[in-house]
């Protein structure tokens, strides 16, 4: 399956790209070469590497600070049993076969910690503990943020990640959160892309379609 | 005020980056360097600037590609007043004087688009016709992670991004999007960062307290 790179970008795309400050090799590894990967090699993806992941895209902003994005990686087989029963019916040969594969949530009760992470503002926890509607709106909005830097921060280590949706999220949280304050928005498959890993790259929007001026 | 560049990575944080194959100064352009601005300079974000950032991170995934972020440049005096209007008190004054504002609403009708965007599923767009909530769900989860993949790209253009959750986005949704069909999530300052632009750097949760095994 042919990828799309800096070579082979249109005129029309090229013409746009002169601009942006990040090298042209770093533009392919995180948005151009990168795809969602559907097979992967048996090549494990270590904590390390999650470390080194984790550890650069934290820095990428929430409001308030607030960092609700919790991860699960699904090592044991009895865990990821578990989690591919509750995948869609199309994600659970991929989820099964996967190197590694990480439950992505929302904590709702992130409040807690901004006493610690949003220090200057006192008041921050009460804001959030008295009004639940508004704290799982921030922490499902903020998390899924996150998950956008996360998947740019999987493929700035050279990994290729396939987010999925197509699953039963509810069971999800119940089976990996018995807590009962988390809400899982994507699993991801995380690895080397293997045979076939791509599909035929889909079209995307053009410009005039999302951009407007006001 | 100082920043957090490669060179000042903590040991601890230096050990974890080997297994990253993006380089370290777009490491630091994206992650590290690039902050949360909250003043610029007087210098313009031309239409150009924003076309190569949109023809980056479109390539990024989405759910069935859906895609359902959309962006409106507020470039009027007009508009930015009425924008103005709509911003918490703490968010104002930056947001009047940065050099571009967008608005990044998710479109609740996205699936109209999905015949043309996730064409080898001809039923993509009828199964979420009949169900409002699971396509609202949907559109903020995956418009939240195109803000995430925005985000990146406004850094990749060597700018400031200034993303902001505090203001009144259903009075937003009724001035800019009439139609009643989309769904403000951030509103983002744009520009190159001016003097004092940036607040003390503030904590990031630890591994531990954000990935778990199973």
């Amino acid at each position: 399956m042919t990828q799309i790179s800096h070579a082979d970008l249109t005129d029309y795309e090229a013409e746009f790209e002169a601009p942006l400050e990040l090298d042209p090799q770093a533009q392919d590894l995180l948005f151009r070469e990168a795809r969602t990967a559907n097979t992967f090699t048996d090549e494990p993806v270590t904590d390390e590497q999650v470390k080194a992941i984790y550890h650069l895209v934290k820095w990428a902003p929430t409001s308030m600070n607030n960092q609700p994005l919790r991860i699960v990686l699904v090592r044991s087989d009895e865990a990821r049993a578990r989690l591919v029963s509750l995948m869609g019916d199309g994600n659970k040969a991929k989820t099964e076969a996967a190197p590694l594969v990480a439950i992505l949530a929302a904590d709702l009760d992130f409040h807690d910690e901004l006493p610690k992470i949003f220090p200057h503002f006192p008041g921050a926890r009460d804001l959030f503990a008295g009004n639940e509607s508004a704290r799982e709106e921030s922490a499902k909005l903020n998390a899924a943020l996150q998950i956008g830097y996360f998947t740019m921060g999987v493929r700035a280590a050279g990994l290729a990640a396939g987010p999925m949706t197509g699953l039963d999220a509810a069971a999800v949280d119940r089976e990996f959160f018995p807590d009962g304050r988390h809400r899982t928005l994507v699993v991801m498959n995380i690895g080397k892309p293997g045979e076939d890993a791509w599909l035929q790259r889909l079209p995307r929007l053009g410009y005039d379609e999302v951009v407007a001026t006001a």
